[in-house]
């Protein structure tokens, strides 16, 4: 079994109770498990006319999912691709025909025609009035008598279900389906076949070829074509339906047959917007699965004439979470992009003791390379230390640019130049530190505490606290011993960094996916970074 | 290419567009494309606190699906599972904030966590006010420090979503998203792991399997177990979320992660809302594909405590089709069948005229069988003698049941005897014809007359017409004759049979299937019975 199912048997009585269950009280069904599978509104009167469609199931959310005040009345459910009995579809009938009728709704197949069409006779005889329409929208097959009902059944389900709930007569709630079902055309490609539970999937379409005109059973198509793209097919889909597109305004529904993702659909929905097939098509329901066809990867278009007296049965609302409203095709609203995306550029200032300290971390930094690189290649890629002093030198070239003597100002320009010389997680991180260093400046914080707000920040940001072996161990010891002098701040580096030795699996960072003995014994690059930087301020001074 | 896009580097940019030119105008993109992708709401004029999602893409409806009133305000999308980059969430912070500040919700990815941290301390430095909440729900890995960020990440979004179009300021929002955060759980299994566009599957879970605790990205899960069916599949997951629900009452999201079928996800439904696990479970969102793994087909289950607050919130409408709204589990209603399922018993009667009349149309049926079926064998199985001479035979020992001195009972009742006793469709089509015969001489047609209501109604139900090779040929022109004598009936009857001969494909019923070499020379079987009735009656008379 390769569906999350629990029994061929009990799929599809499984799947309408979970359909129940979850519908806060607006469903119901009768009483007839496992032969008569009819599902029906709970808010039901009777007092107008009923629609009830349904067929055979594996096309969800059709016919289960459109019950709902506005649209079906009733769906009878037969097992996966085949009709319901007779006596299922009299059930639906019986339960919930008032005076006023009811339409049945029915794809174009033999066993669905029949099995309806008796159960019609059926409850004529007990003075029940029942007319019956057949939806025959695929125009797969141009020649065959008898086309297939596919997803132009949404279009009958939504338009004769706002009529009958606005209080139309059956004659009238038929005659607006049968005009309906007149005007439609349908078709539909696809990537893949479907696989019905407990049946071994059929590849008949190849790696690279998409089959066009098939039906929503798995039913052959009328032509395999190399797949070249979604454009191309939206475009050959649309071709076919050109000759139904003739002149006046459409409405389309773009049907996602089963497994197509979301992000496809809505380039086959852009494909639709631009084709030159399309132009006069100004109306959408979906992208959406609507008439879906397991989990075929594959899509359906079906279009029909749009006037004001349909468009305004299909525009309105319906409180069904499976009907996806109607759209106008409307073109892709651009807005300029805000200022502000380029760093202010900071009005270079000199302080000399402000550059003299930097130039010495820089060196610092830059005389580290190597014993960095050593440290990081027992725990990860071996770079901590060129990428150091990479950034290092980088700093060190701009310090003509910087505002030295505007700490606020300097510290978020050395954020800057750190994201944008430094590249990867650490310069984002180093960044993210100047930066609220320089934010807490501005509220008027000293500059032990800045960057300590820093500090706080890349904790937030990067999820990592001291413990989780990175260089907060050594740097968040040091900044709080700092107003106590450097050498403080540089003893407490050195301890910090020298305990992450002892530490075990990191907790955040790169070396989180090195295991534990290859750790074991050697002080994160990082933090190491930071007793040595704290260290070489402290002698010189 | 076995996607439906047109090329990896246009795909996420060409379904932006697609899904701005399906919203009805309701959304608008920055103008950055490729690199700064950005969906905003049109109405939005910054007088609310904004929120800002996002992250990579191939988690649709997410982000860009939920832009909307009452949940985000912009929605940041990187490439297919790739964080956006700093500047594009820059972008977003500074074209949808407004004096009420922006509330970022970003998933726990390190990419995404430093490039929305960073871009929100750039966002400080303007001044705007910015908060960052980081959704760690998926609790597969009980030990990471650092959970990933799923599917829960929809609580957040409607919660916060409420709360901000309710007018809140941007501490409430931020202290509802992160307590919503620190409360809630997620978890997910699949059958198979998903497809990235341009890539090639990885072949991880083996037939049979199903993989526990894996990551939206594909990433590997935390055990594979053997996959025994839906309700111990969404045990497993419950199970290991049943220490976040000890008591109270909580919510749950059945998310779709892909292509898992919608009726897979409705029977997962009934097991969520049956299992012993999930009794404190009192309401749903979904089934629906909320966060999405491209076509993964598996599915997760988050889980959040539900109080007043957040339960007004979590159900407050909104207009986006992508979300299902939140709904309790309620127990399945169950109807009771409604009466009139079995056909009223007639009561029998005698009229000496018809039951001779009926015997001996059974006896010129039965002589039939051997010739019938070896005509049907040219053009189907070679069945239709033995099909009509078994409903004969049953016919005749009927004929004391029957109501024979009231047509109108008589036909509906040899309808429901046919339906019995002769099985596939020709025994519907027959009941099909003698109850709306039946019908028509209710409302007082003579019987050829009624007859032909009868040959009407089958054609309608049944889809052929004259000339379709069909029983129909040879029995509309015998009923239109039928008043002018049975004789005169016979003989179109004949010549209608006979013309079927040098009909080519059939049109209806399953010779339609057969080629038309196989058919030409021969009469419809159908046909032919009903001529050697015609015939054999005038005979007698």
């Amino acid at each position: 079994m390769n569906h999350f199912i629990n029994a061929q048997d009990s799929l599809v009585t499984d799947a309408i109770d979970g359909l129940l269950e979850t519908s806060d009280g607006a469903l119901t069904r009768l009483d007839g498990y496992p032969h008569i599978k009819v599902v029906c509104r709970t808010d039901w009167d009777k007092s107008k006319v009923a629609l009830i469609s349904g067929g055979g199931s594996g096309h969800e959310p059709a016919h289960a999912g459109f019950v709902g005040a506005g649209m079906l009345t009733a769906a009878v459910c037969g097992e996966v691709f085949a009709s319901p009995s007779v006596d299922a579809v009299l059930a639906g009938i019986l339960a919930v025909t008032g005076e006023k009728g009811c339409l049945l709704i029915v794809k174009n197949y033999t066993g669905d025609r029949l099995n309806y069409g008796l159960a019609a006779e059926r409850a004529r005889a007990f003075g029940i009035k029942v007319t019956m329409v057949v939806v025959d929208d695929d125009i797969a097959l141009p020649d065959l008598p008898q086309p297939r009902g596919v997803a132009g059944t949404l279009f009958v389900h939504k338009i004769a279900g706002a009529l009958a709930e606005g209080g139309a007569d059956l004659d009238a709630v038929t005659s607006a389906a049968q005009l309906a079902i007149r005007n439609m055309a349908s078709i539909g490609t696809s990537l893949d076949t479907c696989t019905v539970p407990g049946s071994a999937k059929e590849k008949r379409i190849a790696p690279g070829m998409a089959e066009l005109g098939l039906g929503i059973h798995g039913e052959a198509g009328v032509q395999q074509v190399a797949f070249e793209g979604a454009k191309k097919a939206m475009d050959l889909v649309l071709e076919k339906l050109a000759p139904k597109l003739s002149h006046g305004s459409y409405v389309a529904i773009l049907n996602n047959l089963g497994s197509t993702t979301p992000l496809e659909m809505s380039v086959l929905a852009h494909e639709l917007a631009n084709s030159e097939y399309a132009k006069n098509i100004t109306h959408i329901i979906g992208p959406a699965p609507l008439m879906t066809s397991l989990d075929m990867h594959g899509f359906s278009v079906s279009v029909l004439p749009i006037d004001d007296d349909n468009a305004a049965y299909l525009a309105m609302p319906v409180d069904l979470p499976a009907w996806p409203g109607m759209t106008k095709i409307s073109p892709v609203l651009v807005r300029p992009l805000p200022d502000g995306l380029s760093p202010i550029k900071p009005i270079p200032s000199e302080n000399a003791r402000t550059r003299a300290l930097l130039d010495q971390c820089c060196d610092l930094l830059i005389s580290a390379e190597r014993d960095l690189n050593l440290l990081d290649a027992k725990s990860g890629d071996g770079d901590t230390g060129s990428t150091l002093s990479t950034a290092a030198r980088a700093l060190k070239g701009s310090l003509d640019r910087l505002p030295l003597a505007d700490p606020t100002q300097l510290f978020r320009a050395i954020g800057d130049e750190l994201s944008q010389t430094m590249g990867g997680s650490s310069g984002v991180i180093l960044a993210i530190f100047f930066g609220a260093a320089g934010d807490a400046c501005a509220s008027g914080k000293p500059i032990p505490k800045a960057l300590l707000s820093g500090l706080d920040r890349i904790s937030q940001v990067g999820g990592a606290a001291k413990g989780d072996r990175t260089m907060i161990d050594a740097l968040e010891p040091a900044l709080h011993a700092l107003p106590d002098g450097i050498e403080n701040a540089a003893a407490h580096a050195r301890e910090g960094a020298t305990k992450t030795a002892a530490m075990g699996r990191a907790k955040a960072g790169r070396a989180s996916y090195v295991p534990e003995e290859n750790l074991i014994g050697h002080n994160d690059p990082g933090a190491e970074a930071v007793a040595r930087l704290f260290e070489g301020l402290a002698k010189s001074m």
